[in-house]
């Protein structure tokens, strides 16, 4: 994989589309094309008129429109607008679109333009005239599977914030305390690995009847004794997903949630074994819930997912994925166990496809009693 | 203000700017239109191929476009798609796509369509033939200043999280501890309060250097004795925000840092004196700025702003805002003095414009010391 970076991946995908230009607005790939990373934790700022955006030529030049706090990593040109005036009456929507007319005329932008459908505003849009625009969403979706030398050394670090959250749930999931209390300690010792405030998605539960479902975020249940937890805690460090679920109880594990984590952990043990480039991706999915059902049970959602500027990317580990594993593939693995009458288990570790197998990035310890 | 309601205020604005339908898909518009909360604090899924869209006509019926877990408070005629699906092959552009042109048929869209422009996807636009579409942001932002009855409940519970976060950071800003640690026992008392998650904006800093700044997030920094703090709380509590500053030193004020306190004080109670319907939003800026400048400091941000599902809406406490206060508005009235030797004080309520005056919603204790 060394040698190809990600701007050269997106150059390639324009060229087998024949693209002129390939306008980003979604705040995933503009930080996979440009290394721009935006907080998302509050949403959409009130002070921009529009997203940020990310434009590529096919000649390699890129362009970003954005507030004048944007800082890309990689070389651009600039068109920027105040990310928060106050002394004079601007109107945002404005000076918006002035960026927008400035990157089209600058660059020259006309052609063939490929986009995200699910995010280029119409506004934009509107702003180039006489041009044939072309969703490229699933093309650059499968474009991003093959992670850099850079991007696995990004979510490896993720990886290890997420082990420390994961340390500190162990240590933290106490009886008395609630679920949101738990999970703030929890946050807190990613932000601190980060260094930042951190974006976190997953989930956190307590108790037979919620960790049964599956997923949820944290309430104010009180832990209590013998609590089967479900704790999946993804958090984005510095434009780059990780992702992690430890299960365990809280004091004596009952027989059965013994046995669901059982269940998981073999089938995690298993993936391990198989992974290699060229096994089709439903091969491993079957594989995994087969495990899992010969020990009694099933789980009603994926095996796993990619991961990288977003936190879910193209393949998912699921029946109807042919597709096969390829070195620099890096990929959530979640088989899991659930019982009405016993709770839940799932364990997930992030995987790298490696020549020759696999190996996980960051593994934190798995442990069916705290 | 009785008996006016979110629907009756934007089927006026339909009514006045000639529309026949409204589509709505900014997360904070759809909230407003009909009080469906979205997450935000981990960015748009990767699971549903567009934004949620409300779509208003000028009859009162509404549209909704979203997953399958959304839950509108007002009735409306849904069309949705799984939000988490696995077992089968389905594209979800292609169920989004399939859910717009059910609202399009069904509800028969044509005409001339009042949009967002910094949200509406392309892709929606284009799915809607022979229509007139017009940019409506603006008009919708003035008409949402005027805050109902029942947002006025919402806001009050916002505020009352934001002063359960202030009295926290009071509480546990002490000397060895992290910024970030402080922050989430912070953070984690709006959430009990709330009994869930809660996106937060704002800003936490300690010492000289970073609280003369105004602005930032926690970072890794070790509170010591004698540091002044800004915390800025701005909790979003079931689709409205809440919005908060308190300023105070950890252990022994200055006596530079008393005078920047007493300053902010004295302004933020010169506001409760002065405002009333009828006030121009300039002149209240100017009496404000006047306060802090005669005792010898100056801040270079707006004194304050509206508050509802957005946490920053139209008015804005500004130099060149000519509008007049009007009975129900909900404003944030922030007047601050920074100094670089002295660090920063901002001292920040909820204030409700009422018809002979105003009040404060949930004050928290402002103190110079903890």
């Amino acid at each position: 994989m060394d040698g190809v970076n990600e701007s050269q991946t997106l150059l390639a995908l324009m060229n087998d589309l024949k693209l002129d230009w390939l306008f980003l607005s979604a705040p995933d790939t503009v930080a996979y094309a440009t290394g721009l990373v935006q907080p998302i934790e509050t949403g959409a700022s009130p002070f921009v008129g529009g997203p940020t955006l990310a434009v590529l030529g096919r000649d390699g030049s890129l362009g970003v429109v954005g507030p004048d706090t944007c800082r890309p990593s990689q070389p651009a040109s600039i068109f920027s607008f105040p990310s928060f005036y106050w002394a004079e009456s601007l109107d945002v929507d404005q000076l918006y679109d002035a960026a927008v007319r400035g990157l089209v005329q600058e660059m020259g932008i006309g052609g063939r333009i490929g986009y995200e459908r699910r995010s280029l505003p119409a506004a934009v849009a509107a702003a180039v005239k006489n041009s044939d625009w072309v969703p490229a969403d699933q093309a650059i979706a499968q474009a991003r599977c093959i992670k850099s030398p850079r991007e696995i050394a990004c979510l490896t670090r993720s990886a290890q914030a997420a082990a420390r959250g994961q340390e500190a749930a162990l240590l933290h999931s106490v009886p008395d305390r609630s679920e949101l209390s738990v999970f703030a300690t929890v946050r807190c010792a990613m932000e601190e690995f980060a260094g930042e405030r951190v974006p976190v998605a997953g989930d956190y539960l307590s108790g037979i009847a919620r960790t049964s479902k599956a997923a949820g975020w944290p309430n104010g249940r009180i832990i209590a004794d013998g609590d089967p937890i479900i704790c999946d805690l993804a958090p984005r460090v510095d434009g780059y997903w990780g992702d992690s679920c430890g299960s365990f109880a809280v004091g004596a594990a009952s027989p059965l949630f013994r046995r669901l984590f059982l269940a998981s952990q073999e089938a995690l043990a298993t993936a391990l074994e198989i992974m290699r480039p060229g096994l089709a991706i439903n091969e491993l999915d079957s594989r995994l819930r087969a495990v899992v059902d010969r020990r009694g049970f099933a789980y009603p959602h994926h095996s796993g997912h990619s991961i990288g500027t977003s936190v879910h990317e193209w393949p998912r580990i699921v029946p109807y994925e042919t597709a096969l594993l390829r070195e620099g593939m890096v990929l959530m693995v979640e088989p899991s166990a659930y019982d009405q009458d016993g709770g839940g288990a799932r364990l997930e570790w992030m995987v790298l496809v490696e020549r020759d197998g696999c190996r996980p990035l960051a593994p934190f310890e798995h442990r069916v009693e705290r």
